[in-house]
């Protein structure tokens, strides 16, 4: 007998289509008449709320203060680096008139601007010129800003959160006095987003740099996170670029140093996107929907009322407010707990589902019973299908922030299991192009390598898979490049990946 | 002998040469390459940050939630409703290209949209569209939405925070079913804005209608707030409008009632603007800088060790930091006490009218005598000139709390008393050329008046003078207009405005 499941298709069937359908069924966003854009509904931006509380802390508890520079950047500006701009220049929504204009009753563009501007697909160029103006000394140094911001790069094939043409992100830029500072602040950043990701998203994420092809237009080097999705697929979850003297040459960045000598500084920048709500989604979510780590679901708790006849009704209802103010004022892991009582016109059944595709870590029904024995069955969405735990219901706070915990943690060890039980270590090309020929992604590949722009074009064209990282902790081990043959003491993670 | 300043010039020798400095001196922004785009540094988007997380609050309690609707809006959304387009199509940055390709070594416009996009003067249009999906029937309304975005219009004439091509705010949008409910929740909103803007911000503003001329272009009734800057002009700080079914019908808003039959929604839309720091700043501030209420201060308190020799500085630094420590963890209305050690290497008093011209709220100035004695001066920028208070530097918490609370209060005391001193009653047309004639602004004229749109014309022509308000509150009492003289029982709030 086949198992039903609330979602259509399921992951094993057909992801990607999955993938379209848990967004929808979670609320999360939806389409709007522009293309490759995204309404980010109220479900979906509680998550990108959180996201954004929890990471500003820890970003601010590190030094840098919060800014907000234009959304435009005059072509000139951006046209300094040659690398960056031929990196961005393919994909820049571009403002060339700043008026409309009735024209035989069509409203036409008119007042052309002098210079066009670019929508800021990254602000690297726009930041550095305030950074030329700010840094004078080597008692200005480290400077350190980030801002939550709006960007557009314009993506031909998009996918919700994934990749949007308009997407949310927070884009951190330093400037330090010396090429090791920056590289470690650099690092520094990609650490404080693992830790993220892992304590907070339940997100296990592999950590590395990018081969040459693959770097940030215009950087040295590029660090990123690389997470798996439920069909074992890599996700770039994070970058962190160490920009050299690239960025404080092409925009003026000097100081002087101890010595009154005139030096360029050296930055860093990095960032992470909406996309991580698109990670979650993939990492996390069943076939039932949504699962929610606990420490970002917008809501922790739902409280169903079940009404048999109208003469209980007010009884029930005040008993769940009762249970709520339970809890009110009371933190998980630093936030307020959430708790939402869905007294909807609806059928309990619909109800439930509703929420189960969306995520929500706990639900509780209350009813007559659970009002006269003030027990009551607690569910959890990562044990669906389960029985619930009977608790007594005055004890909600601590069962709670019990089961909570508890999520948190199980939602991560599965995680971590999955991606540790799907890397498969790869000696020879045959074996390569055979784990990534089957039908179905086998997972990561892991292999000795020696850095070759070729062979990456030949696994792409070959079998669509990119070099994701070169893990930043190599054992000492001396093997051989799985394509060249050649001794290499680098191992690399390789993978299909969005 | 006259008094020296911080600021030059003072407000009294020429008042919007003194706010750009101030805006210079307190470090809150600087102008980008991008014109009328201002750069929003770390203690203006400090200030930024405050508002947002209170005014946050605020809506989310009275039911709304957050969400994140698309930066660009088709041309074709926005023909649809004719006023609406009408009143932005002169100031709308219009993307048409998205690529740049290189020509002759220029970055040049490539790969035309079919369709222009508009840069989001305002979001009624696409999210008007969403509302058209959202709502079905009388059980999803009301319908409450809010979010934090940019926004860009293309002004001709800018000045930080005032006016800027681009700003930041907030926008609220909401459907309801019926007139009465849209009404009321536009004006539950003006009152929430009113209360804000008095609690927090030491703000008092004069709440009121718009004239016809006034209102924002789509509106049925646009509902402002209306507050006095320092040079007696007024500022409109917030506004809250009646969309009636305008944008209901333009965008096909309907829902079935609950007899069944089918009805267009009533719609408001709300918003307070990063404007409200240039008002911040034209409100409280003097001739040696910023004045910030408590509240919305980045930071409380700063410390600056006075280090006469180099044996006294590390004792002199832990002290600093142990009564940092005495604070830690304690709130001041709501939030974490923020306390900032200078340990800067620079002159004392260089350090000090820093910080005096960020109008940081509080410092102390911790020596060899303040350590031994455990004793020191608290001084207050709203007292500046006077001695500070002597407290027992163990007992900092409890001192900063009263004088917090104190300043924030007289804040608003002043205010309060300078906006009613520089409101006068007039009762014919005379007077109220001579009032408005003079050299300097000499405030708000109240009196009777009968709307008409020859009038406006005339007293914007002659004396750059608007109708501000139309007061919510009116007595009962009957006068004559003061340019019409026919009978009226409303009178109305005249003002030079920004």
């Amino acid at each position: 007998m086949k198992k039903k499941h609330a979602i259509t298709p399921t992951r094993e069937e057909d992801f990607p289509l999955w993938y379209q359908e848990v967004v929808k069924e979670a609320d999360l966003a939806e389409h709007s008449p522009v293309r490759g854009c995204m309404v980010i509904k109220p479900w979906g931006y509680g998550i990108w709320e959180n996201i954004h509380r929890i990471l500003d802390q820890k970003i601010k508890e590190s030094g840098h203060s919060n800014v907000y520079f234009p959304l435009f950047i005059p072509v000139s500006y951006f046209e300094k680096e040659a690398q960056h701009i031929a990196g961005f220049a393919k994909e820049c929504a571009v403002v060339t008139h700043h008026r409309l204009e009735s024209k035989e009753g069509k409203l036409i563009p008119a007042a052309p601007l002098e210079e066009p501007l670019i929508v800021r697909p990254t602000s690297e160029m726009i930041v550095g010129d305030s950074f030329s103006r700010w840094v004078e000394s080597y008692r200005d140094l480290p400077l350190k800003i980030n801002q939550w911001a709006n960007i557009v790069r314009w993506e031909m094939r998009t996918r919700p959160f994934l990749r949007t043409t308009e997407f949310l992100w927070q884009e951190g830029h330093t400037v330090h006095a010396s090429e090791k500072e920056a590289q470690e602040h650099a690092l520094f950043i990609l650490e404080l987003y693992k830790n993220f990701c892992r304590d907070d998203l339940a997100m296990p994420v592999l950590v590395g740099k990018k081969t040459e092809g693959e770097k940030f237009p215009g950087a040295v080097t590029t660090y990123a996170l690389e997470a798996m999705m439920g069909d074992k697929k890599a996700l770039q979850a994070g970058t962190s670029h160490f920009l050299g003297q690239n960025f404080a040459k092409a925009c003026n960045i000097r100081f002087t140093d101890e010595k009154g000598s005139l030096e360029y500084g050296w930055t860093t920048s990095w960032g992470v996107t909406t996309r991580l709500i698109g990670a979650l989604v993939m990492m996390h979510g069943d076939d039932d929907g949504l699962v929610l780590p606990p420490k970002i679901a917008p809501k922790h708790l739902v409280i169903m009322p079940i009404i048999r006849n109208l003469e209980d009704q007010k009884n029930i209802l005040q008993f769940c407010h009762t249970l709520k103010d339970l809890v009110k004022e009371e933190k998980f892991q630093g936030r307020n707990i959430e708790i939402v009582i869905d007294d909807r016109d609806k059928r309990g059944g619909e109800k439930k589902w509703q929420w189960i595709k969306k995520g929500i870590p706990l639900w509780l029904e209350i009813g007559q019973r659970e009002l006269d024995e003030k027990k009551g069955q607690l569910f959890r969405r990562d044990l669906l299908g389960e029985k619930g735990t009977f608790i007594d219901l005055f004890a909600i706070k601590e069962e709670m922030i019990k089961a909570l915990n508890d999520m948190q943690k199980k939602l991560l060890h599965h995680a971590e299991k999955f991606l540790h039980d799907n890397i498969c270590s790869i000696e020879n090309r045959d074996d390569f192009y055979r784990f990534f020929q089957s039908e179905k992604t086998s997972g990561f590949a892991k292999g000795f390598y020696v850095e070759d722009p070729v062979t990456e074009e030949m696994i792409k064209n070959d079998l669509n898979v990119t070099v994701r990282s070169i893990p930043l902790e190599q054992n000492s081990q001396e093997g051989r490049c799985i394509f060249s043959k050649r001794p290499s003491k680098m191992q690399a993670i390789f993978a299909k990946a969005y």
